[in-house]
């Protein structure tokens, strides 16, 4: 299983304080996990040409992750383009935190991807809603992240085929926090803890998490439709 | 739009507390808000024959709704059976609250209806994260309950169709409080709110919530399915 | 019920065989029917400023009906734009035919919408598999078309969240014909028949369909999120 | 990964015409060939004791394939109902063919599994609908069964959370022919394909398609909800 993570990377470089979390990048601390788990990592940053997406990388990427927040729009159209094709082709794609308004989410959604946030450090407590789905291995009931950034309801996303988690925080709000979809033969998760300011992917739930969705976002392996004018009318 | 609501009427006879809330039953304050919205409404009880669900009133009855909680082992299964079949066959059916182990209810879902429950009077607020469902006609982004019973993740249903509301408790719960399914040509709505100790069928916008149920749950008017040994082979 | 039909009225000026056919244009017997129907109907053309469908046109449309196949690129990319967002916000909407590569429809959806297709005149039946869709109010179990383009499967779309209609070809094929989806707060609703050589817009079955669609897909009157930094943490 | 195929084993003994393609029962066809995939398979049958499905039996059991016809009756409701829990805890259930009127299907369905049928020896065409899932691994884009039982749409199941695939058949039906559905955290697939006097279960794609299946309806090793009573309120 080949996963390329993907990272604006500027936060860390910028802000002393997210630095002190992620000297070497958030990027840095996800590959770290998950090559503990066996996946092959690759990375690709903002900074790079063709921000480290090219066509040669996509095609060796069975699952991407993707974490950008303040840097959208410095995504070129063209590889945010290239990067929904392959998508839509069979590469799995995992969207955290702030990525829900990346623009390769927001084309796959076809919706503004619009919330709720607050940064007031605030628990966050992240329901499981479909113990039976793989993403779930391992986890329990229900688990907390002392610190997070706020993300409340309405989330302007399309009805996802499952919710698997549903977090609850203390003033009010509650959030449909993993959620899947899938695009031609592309499945994506959409994962919301990940404030960069605090230590979200050092959590052992949150990594576990990340792992049981690289596995289920795999490519499946099925056939690659044709689409088009179709072979003259043979009665069968 | 004919409307029958059912009700089992077994606290409000038993328990002091709740008869000062619902002098005439649950199903009264039901049939008053609906009445004055239009519909002709009627009533049905467990005490009747039959629990008042003859063939006949189910023929004349649009939309079914279903007030249950301490006596759901007192509907005859016969009677489950055919308010089932009923609804399989386009009768819109709207179970509040505890009706989510009504025997008709659980039979339509093929789960447990298992959830976590905590009477202790508190705050619930709804967040409405569906805006474009017509059950949603009128209503504010969010909406708030002083006291309600709280009902709480893993909620053990199919996934449903559509979630419309999530609701957030203080202490630390979420769950699904508005839930659409279809069941053959029925339409079902699971709607949470409405413990007996606490007088949240007052409640101007859960009332609003119960009329537009109803008129979404309306039959479709679609076509009968023939179930069966099919035409001989005749290519068209 | 303010409706808007929306053609790009291409074919049925420049082919004799589709003039003949729809002599006013398609979007004419479209409207027809509709105004019989008893909805207020208005046209819009691509040839018009802004393609007819300014931000006060669209601000005065319930329904956006679309037709289009030829001259999807002549679409300019700000009014797809504009339709998008007026669909976000809850003007239901309803693509026919090729408008399954329209640029709204392919931005809604966010994928291909790839297909197969065939243009040999051959008898296309639509089976109903959701009776109790409101879509369906009114319509036999199956309907035939005697003559329409083949559309097949694999059809590179979302999964839909209702999928009204399968069809069935004498090739060998078989198609989602009507499928609806929930982007934001609009409805939108994907209808198959209606190749331009072929009169299928006079079909009395296929006008059941649109005009029970235009009920469904119209505004919820749901409330309008708000997005974006919510109030500072206050413990409820 | 432990599978146990479960067969009423009626037809094979009693009808000269499928014994002569299943000799040994339909179930020791599956059972060969997934055994040779490298799963670990018994059998069970409705003539053994509680049906070969004990308790014991079924807490080995990872994934439960079933085949029933004529015999579903025979079926113990206390072993349905033992069968039903333990999908809800999470074993995996493949229900074959005309097992959609199996007990333990129609019970987790909640309606009726009605469909139309015809046994003339027709071809069936089956399309991949969602080549992205993981049941479609190595799959064509379609495949075809010489002589198959038409089962055709209308067919009274709840809307499926995917349909993987789509069927095609002379006489101008369709069919939802591979479906999925998620109770409890038990994961279900419906395949169609399978009446007993074609020789179906030796189809090479037929195979690959039920070890998929298989695979993908594994226990997903989540955590085992808990549910009633919840702990006093203690705001976190």
């Amino acid at each position: 299983m080949r996963v390329t993570v993907w990272n604006e990377f500027v936060h860390e470089r910028r802000d002393e304080e997210v630095r002190k979390i992620y000297p070497q990048g958030i990027h840095a601390v996800l590959g770290d996990f998950l090559q503990k788990e066996g996946f092959s990592v690759r990375f690709a940053l903002l900074e790079q040409p063709e921000h480290g997406l090219t066509e040669e990388v996509l095609a060796q990427t069975d699952v991407l992750i993707w974490w950008g927040h303040i840097a959208h729009q410095e995504v070129e159209d063209e590889v945010a383009e290239r990067v929904t094709r392959r998508i839509l082709s069979g590469m799995g794609f995992i969207a955290l935190h702030a990525s829900q308004k990346a623009k390769v989410f927001k084309r796959l959604m076809g919706t503004s991807c619009g919330l709720k946030w607050r940064e007031a450090g605030e628990k966050e407590r992240l329901w499981v809603v479909e113990p039976g789905h793989p993403i779930c291995q391992g986890l329990p009931e229900h688990f907390e992240l002392e610190q997070e950034e706020m993300y409340g309801e309405p989330f302007e996303i399309p009805p996802p085929e499952s919710v698997v988690f549903l977090s609850w925080f203390p003033g009010g709000e509650v959030f449909r926090s993993g959620c899947t979809f899938t695009r031609g033969a592309g499945k994506i998760f959409y994962f919301q803890p990940g404030h960069e300011t605090y230590p979200t992917y050092y959590h052992p739930v949150v990594q576990k998490v990340i792992c049981n969705a690289v596995r289920w976002a795999a490519p499946s392996g099925g056939p690659a439709p044709t689409y088009g004018n179709h072979n003259p009318l043979e009665r069968i």
